[in-house]
């Protein structure tokens, strides 16, 4: 593991995060993918750390991302399942963290389904001079930086497999295509891809993709003078034009009785990701999807099993390599703390 | 450990299983036995491999035990739990499986109310060509492989402690009796047992064992020549002369609903086994139990509590040291192939 | 580690439970207090051994503490989930815990609704020859001794954290308020607490506290001559003068329905713990509470969140050096056994 410099104590969001960030994240998970392709996949990085996972909304497949991603850098991992927990029993938010707080947590990850709690919790732990660091693993329709991490360094990886470097990225063309307005992928993926010098195209129908959503992106500036490329399409085929990378959106049912969607098969015809629409594309385009997939709505079942198109497995691979990654710097900034 | 060569990548079914092959489990589970007996009961052979448990149907018993073999073979585990899961998002099982082995599994256990699921995900995984393991815990009223294993490696301890064998169980007489129609261990216990030359009789109530059961087992012949022995009854007490081994299965009290039983009561009356009934086998018989046992049901509770008849607990003992094998074999195919 | 001498196979109450006993725990906790407060904080004590927590009564945050407890010893953990178990197919539990044996657990940490199972389940283990210690962490309203003990240890840290001794605790006035009746906490504390020769104040509602709560404590006299100093009130304010500690209990909200108490309302303004009656006490007073806590009903807020009053974190972080102490201590009985 080459030397590096971390200066975060929580991950959280990704909208401060800069170039030299995205970078040291990038080249400490391709050191890490290669231990992964060793027999022996673990590192004695976090020996004698524990990892909580705080999934106040359940998730088997992140939460078992981060759970191996934990146990491959050899920490001890705790799970807080909240169906039968003292929340039930009255206990606050915040108490439960300090309870794990307590019992010795070093990395705290934490899934809610509202907004800002994991920043909340972080606030308090910092107010106590605790000394853990606190990783957002999704909260509400806000921020999902370990998945926009995980996706920045699969794109990398597939534009060169040697040498992986968000350099790679300047002007290339991705579009995201779904439930943009109440995805917190796409919304960390927006901080993060427009940093690294991406043309963010976002394709959404009018009531899921407002005017208005673009424009805090847009106006923050990148260092001292990089503007964030971004472009709002409500039609999809216009948008894939010359695309190198083209991101579904999971589509959650409940937007269906919230009437802003017409239904599952309009959807499909208007936005779903087909073979055919591919070929509007870059020759190379390559298809993400932060999964679990809908087959037959955000993407056809074909496009999903061709490994020439779909990033879908490459993109759970590099998540695994990427949390290590989050862990273990998270984990130096612990260290220098003690 | 003696070195042994394994040639099955996936184990899903006894059906094609030889002699040989199962010498081969008997004796690597009689090797880790033996670690089983020291204080120190772990073995580093699966130091940094990963072994998920897709259980999609629950089970807290089997899960357990899968897990403290991996554990034991100092694996990672990951447990996937289905209420939680991306299943209840629409994801399908394939995927749900190709996202276990995206995030670098190298044995996958399933279990799943549906026969044939375990088989479906097998194929698919080979498919992609990935190097992983299927072992099927259990899937619908197909096959229970594990269960049949552990089931094998028990009666030939209890025939010689000092050097279990196959060899031990030629012309041993072994009743079954109970739901044999719906039971994935009765099916993988025939193919087991009539394979290494033990006479197996079923007994069981006409509505659970119809003449046409025990075709497709009696027209398999072992190797070149072997005739498998099957023998059907619809009362249980003929059946139980000269007996070496009675196995009694886990009634399921769903079928009282179907009608294909007429009571609890009734089933223990004809079916239950009693120390009175036990008196009319060999001298020396012993009981077995899948487990969980319904007392009063399908044996009497004192039959259960008597350790000179039961061999329930050295079943479930058995269990930790035969899944440890099955793991321990197939990744050392696993590892040939890497 | 100190050498030191342990003569329970099991823990199950501490009733009879010697002063010198008590400091033995303490001193262990002590020990491992000082390992968690380095970086690496693993000890080998039990690696290759068994641990499975049994929970029937599902707990997350007892759980954990127990689980973190094992794995820093470096034991590996089984849990056990009553909702997708075996017990919903018609297992007693005591064939679960057979089970669990069979298996080879070394130290079975057992929770369950109903007082006396884990008492039940250590005579069923004796019985059957098993060399397994048992654990209860919490049984109805009979006891939870790792709980009491935690407090102890606590106490006796807050009082010297140099050299936590039981001696401090000698003549120290401990005012315990809340649901005296039905809670296991209470119960536990009362028989260390009183042992250790600390005078203890219990006050509740009439209906919380019978006058013949008190008698089986009164007269169970420790060692050959001491007293145990108990007594009772059924108004906080005149019980705190000169208060050391205050440990507030959990208030269940079912003591409502059952018509046992007013309101929450009512009960935080006669019983529940603020600044103001806090005043009433010795100056150094802290303030104990099991967890989770309702805030605003037995604590105030301003009080739980102020450092210098409230010992609840400290509790939990103690909670970790305890049970770790305690199943080293089993530990080693365990092995003397073998």
């Amino acid at each position: 593991m080459a030397e590096t410099t971390w200066h975060r104590r929580h991950i959280l969001s990704l909208e401060t995060f800069t170039p030299a960030e995205y970078e040291t994240i990038v080249q400490t998970a391709e050191s890490f993918r290669q231990v992964l392709s060793r027999r022996t996949k673990k590192v004695p990085a976090l020996q004698g750390q524990v990892v909580t996972n705080l999934f106040f909304e359940p998730s088997t497949r992140t939460r078992s991302s981060f759970e191996l991603a934990a146990k491959r850098l050899s920490a001890d991992t705790l799970n807080f399942a909240p169906g039968t927990s003292s929340l039930s029993k009255g206990e606050t938010i915040l108490d439960t963290a300090k309870t794990y707080l307590a019992m010795g947590t070093d990395l705290m990850v934490i899934r809610h389904q509202e907004a800002g709690v994991p920043l909340a919790i972080a606030c308090e732990l910092d107010r106590l001079g605790a000394n853990v660091g606190v990783l957002n693993a999704g909260d509400g329709q806000h921020a999902h930086p370990s998945q926009a991490l995980l996706d920045l360094f699969t794109l990398c990886s597939v534009l060169d497999a040697e040498a992986p470097s968000i350099e790679l990225l300047k002007r290339k063309k991705i579009v995201i295509v779904g439930d943009i307005l109440h995805s917190r992928v796409a919304r960390s993926n927006l901080w993060s891809l427009s940093a690294c010098g991406a043309i963010v195209h976002l394709v959404a129908p009018p009531t899921l993709l407002p005017m208005q959503f673009v424009a805090p992106f847009q106006n923050a500036i990148v260092g001292t003078h990089q503007l964030r490329q971004v472009q709002l399409h409500w039609q999809l085929e216009p948008a894939l034009a010359g695309a190198d990378f083209v991101m579904a959106l999971r589509l959650q049912q409940e937007r269906m009785t919230q009437h802003l969607l017409p239904s599952l098969r309009e959807y499909h015809q208007q936005f779903g990701i087909t073979r055919d629409r591919l070929s509007l594309c870059h020759s190379a385009v390559k298809l993400l999807h932060p999964g679990p997939t809908n087959r037959g709505v955000e993407i056809s079942s074909d496009v999903m099993d061709d490994p020439a198109l779909s990033l879908v497995s490459h993109q759970v691979t590099s998540g695994v390599a990427v949390r290590m990654a989050l862990l273990y710097l998270m984990g130096t900034y612990h260290a220098s703390s003690t």
